[in-house]
């Protein structure tokens, strides 16, 4: 029997660090789950993870507006409170923080925390402006402070997100542990995300195209092929009805393009299925 | 008696927070005095602030070369360590934290914290250029994780860091309570600071000119004086031997320009004596 209970809502900064006080005093762990709602089984995988290694589940559900590049995928983001609250439910977490907008940007905000280098330069961040990262960077700063929470989840169908958040971790000391958790996927192989809901069956047809191109990479490399265009030719080949940003082969830790495959490698991918953005990646193993 | 035992000098972040641990978890309240070292009677009184309030006084010692706009400016700055100790074992602090410069800034780091608009634009930030405040809130953010103070001592002196650092706070939403200090100065009324160590006898009587400036904008203010610029005008003509860069009336809080003075007003001045850019303030009552 799943736990039906609705979960503990929580809507300002104030009241989140009145409802972790106790915890934090009595110096039990605290897990963050931070999301942008619209919640899907992956998600619940970092809540399951989260609440079998921590004393207390915070999960996060806030849009952030800076992280999109366009006003119409920002609209378009879907919003589902009511169901995403029933999941928080079923895992067992303990608290949800959905603030509004204008309690994370008040008026006046002015601050951004911003990375530089490759890890934020390249793949998203070519394609959805320098600004995407910065919108991340900037908002997991504020729920770190906002919530301090001991571990936070992330999902590895964002690998680029996932690595830039163990930067910012790093360079701004935050001594918060990151643990990334794996992709989860329908059975017909589409990796979960918030945006699927917009696919319309055919165009959900096509999307299943990225998954298929990563695998025959992933074929390819475990069959002993090396050279990255060989590879991204016969594995961007299967893509099919999709308007595809990128196919990269690149290093598994700083995301730099790889020149010849003789150890594990990133394969990351991204493409427009009619108007729905997707991403998706996988490990190759040599 | 003053106490004259040598603080515990703490050198990297791991140990800084294991140091810190058990008054966390005690509920304890911790107290942070940030300073770049070449510490004085100004930074003292921070320190006595804190250990008045608060159950543990750390004092970070770190000269930030993010902060400085000049190459020369870093490498004169005073470093005066062993002195610095003393200084902070006759306050009573509790524990000194003085990183070397790569164990802030480590190969890879790539982090910068930025605020954005007039606090930050005008002023030192007009003149010493946007880089100089990116950089304070950059390692104030560090500070502030590295150490997750209670509360947060800063002086009067350096008014507009503090005005930046309260933003800081509220934007990224660090719950840290921020303190600013009046400023302490010498019996002739030169605003004490690190850099009036690199000041000839000459110099200083220069110098002093910077506080009589001030002293005679808020004269005329008290005298109902109330155009801005007659009274820039009748304070400035008291400097001698020394390149000023601003002398400037503005709101307290927005450090915007007044056109006319019915309230409380900041006069802000900074000049360079010999080779040494100073810097003073004075809150002006009408």
């Amino acid at each position: 029997m799943e736990q039906t209970n609705r979960p503990t809502v929580i809507r300002t900064v104030d009241a989140l660090r009145e409802a972790l006080a106790p915890t934090r005093r009595a110096g039990q762990r605290i897990g963050l789950v931070p999301t942008m709602g619209a919640l899907h089984q992956g998600h619940r995988s970092l809540m399951d993870r989260a609440r079998a290694e921590c004393d207390l589940v915070v999960v996060s559900i806030f849009v952030n507006p800076r992280q999109f590049d366009r006003a119409s995928d920002l609209q378009a983001y879907p919003r589902t409170e009511e169901a995403d609250l029933q999941l928080v439910a079923d895992a067992g977490a303990d608290l949800v923080f959905a603030p509004a907008t204008d309690e994370v940007y008040p008026a006046g905000f002015g601050a951004e925390v911003r990375l530089r280098g490759p890890l934020v330069e390249t793949l998203e961040g070519a394609h959805r402006g320098s600004g995407h990262f910065h919108g991340v960077t900037t908002v997991v700063s504020k729920l770190f402070n906002m919530c301090r929470p001991d571990v936070a989840y992330f999902g590895r169908k964002d690998a680029q997100q996932a690595l830039v958040i163990a930067q910012l971790v790093r360079d701004l000391d935050f001594g918060i542990r990151i643990e990334t958790c794996p992709t989860i996927r329908d059975p017909d192989g589409l990796a979960l995300s918030s945006r699927n809901s917009r696919l319309s069956p055919s165009e959900r047809q096509r999307a299943l195209t990225l998954k298929q191109s990563l695998d025959i990479a992933a074929e390819l490399v475990a069959g002993g092929t090396t050279d990255p265009e060989t590879i991204i030719a016969a594995a961007t080949t299967v893509l099919s009805g999709v308007s595809l940003e990128y196919f990269a082969l690149v290093d598994p830790r700083t995301l730099e393009p790889v020149s010849s495959i003789d150890r594990p490698v990133l394969a990351a991918i991204a493409a427009e299925v009619g108007e729905v953005r997707l991403i998706d990646n996988l490990t190759l193993l040599p």
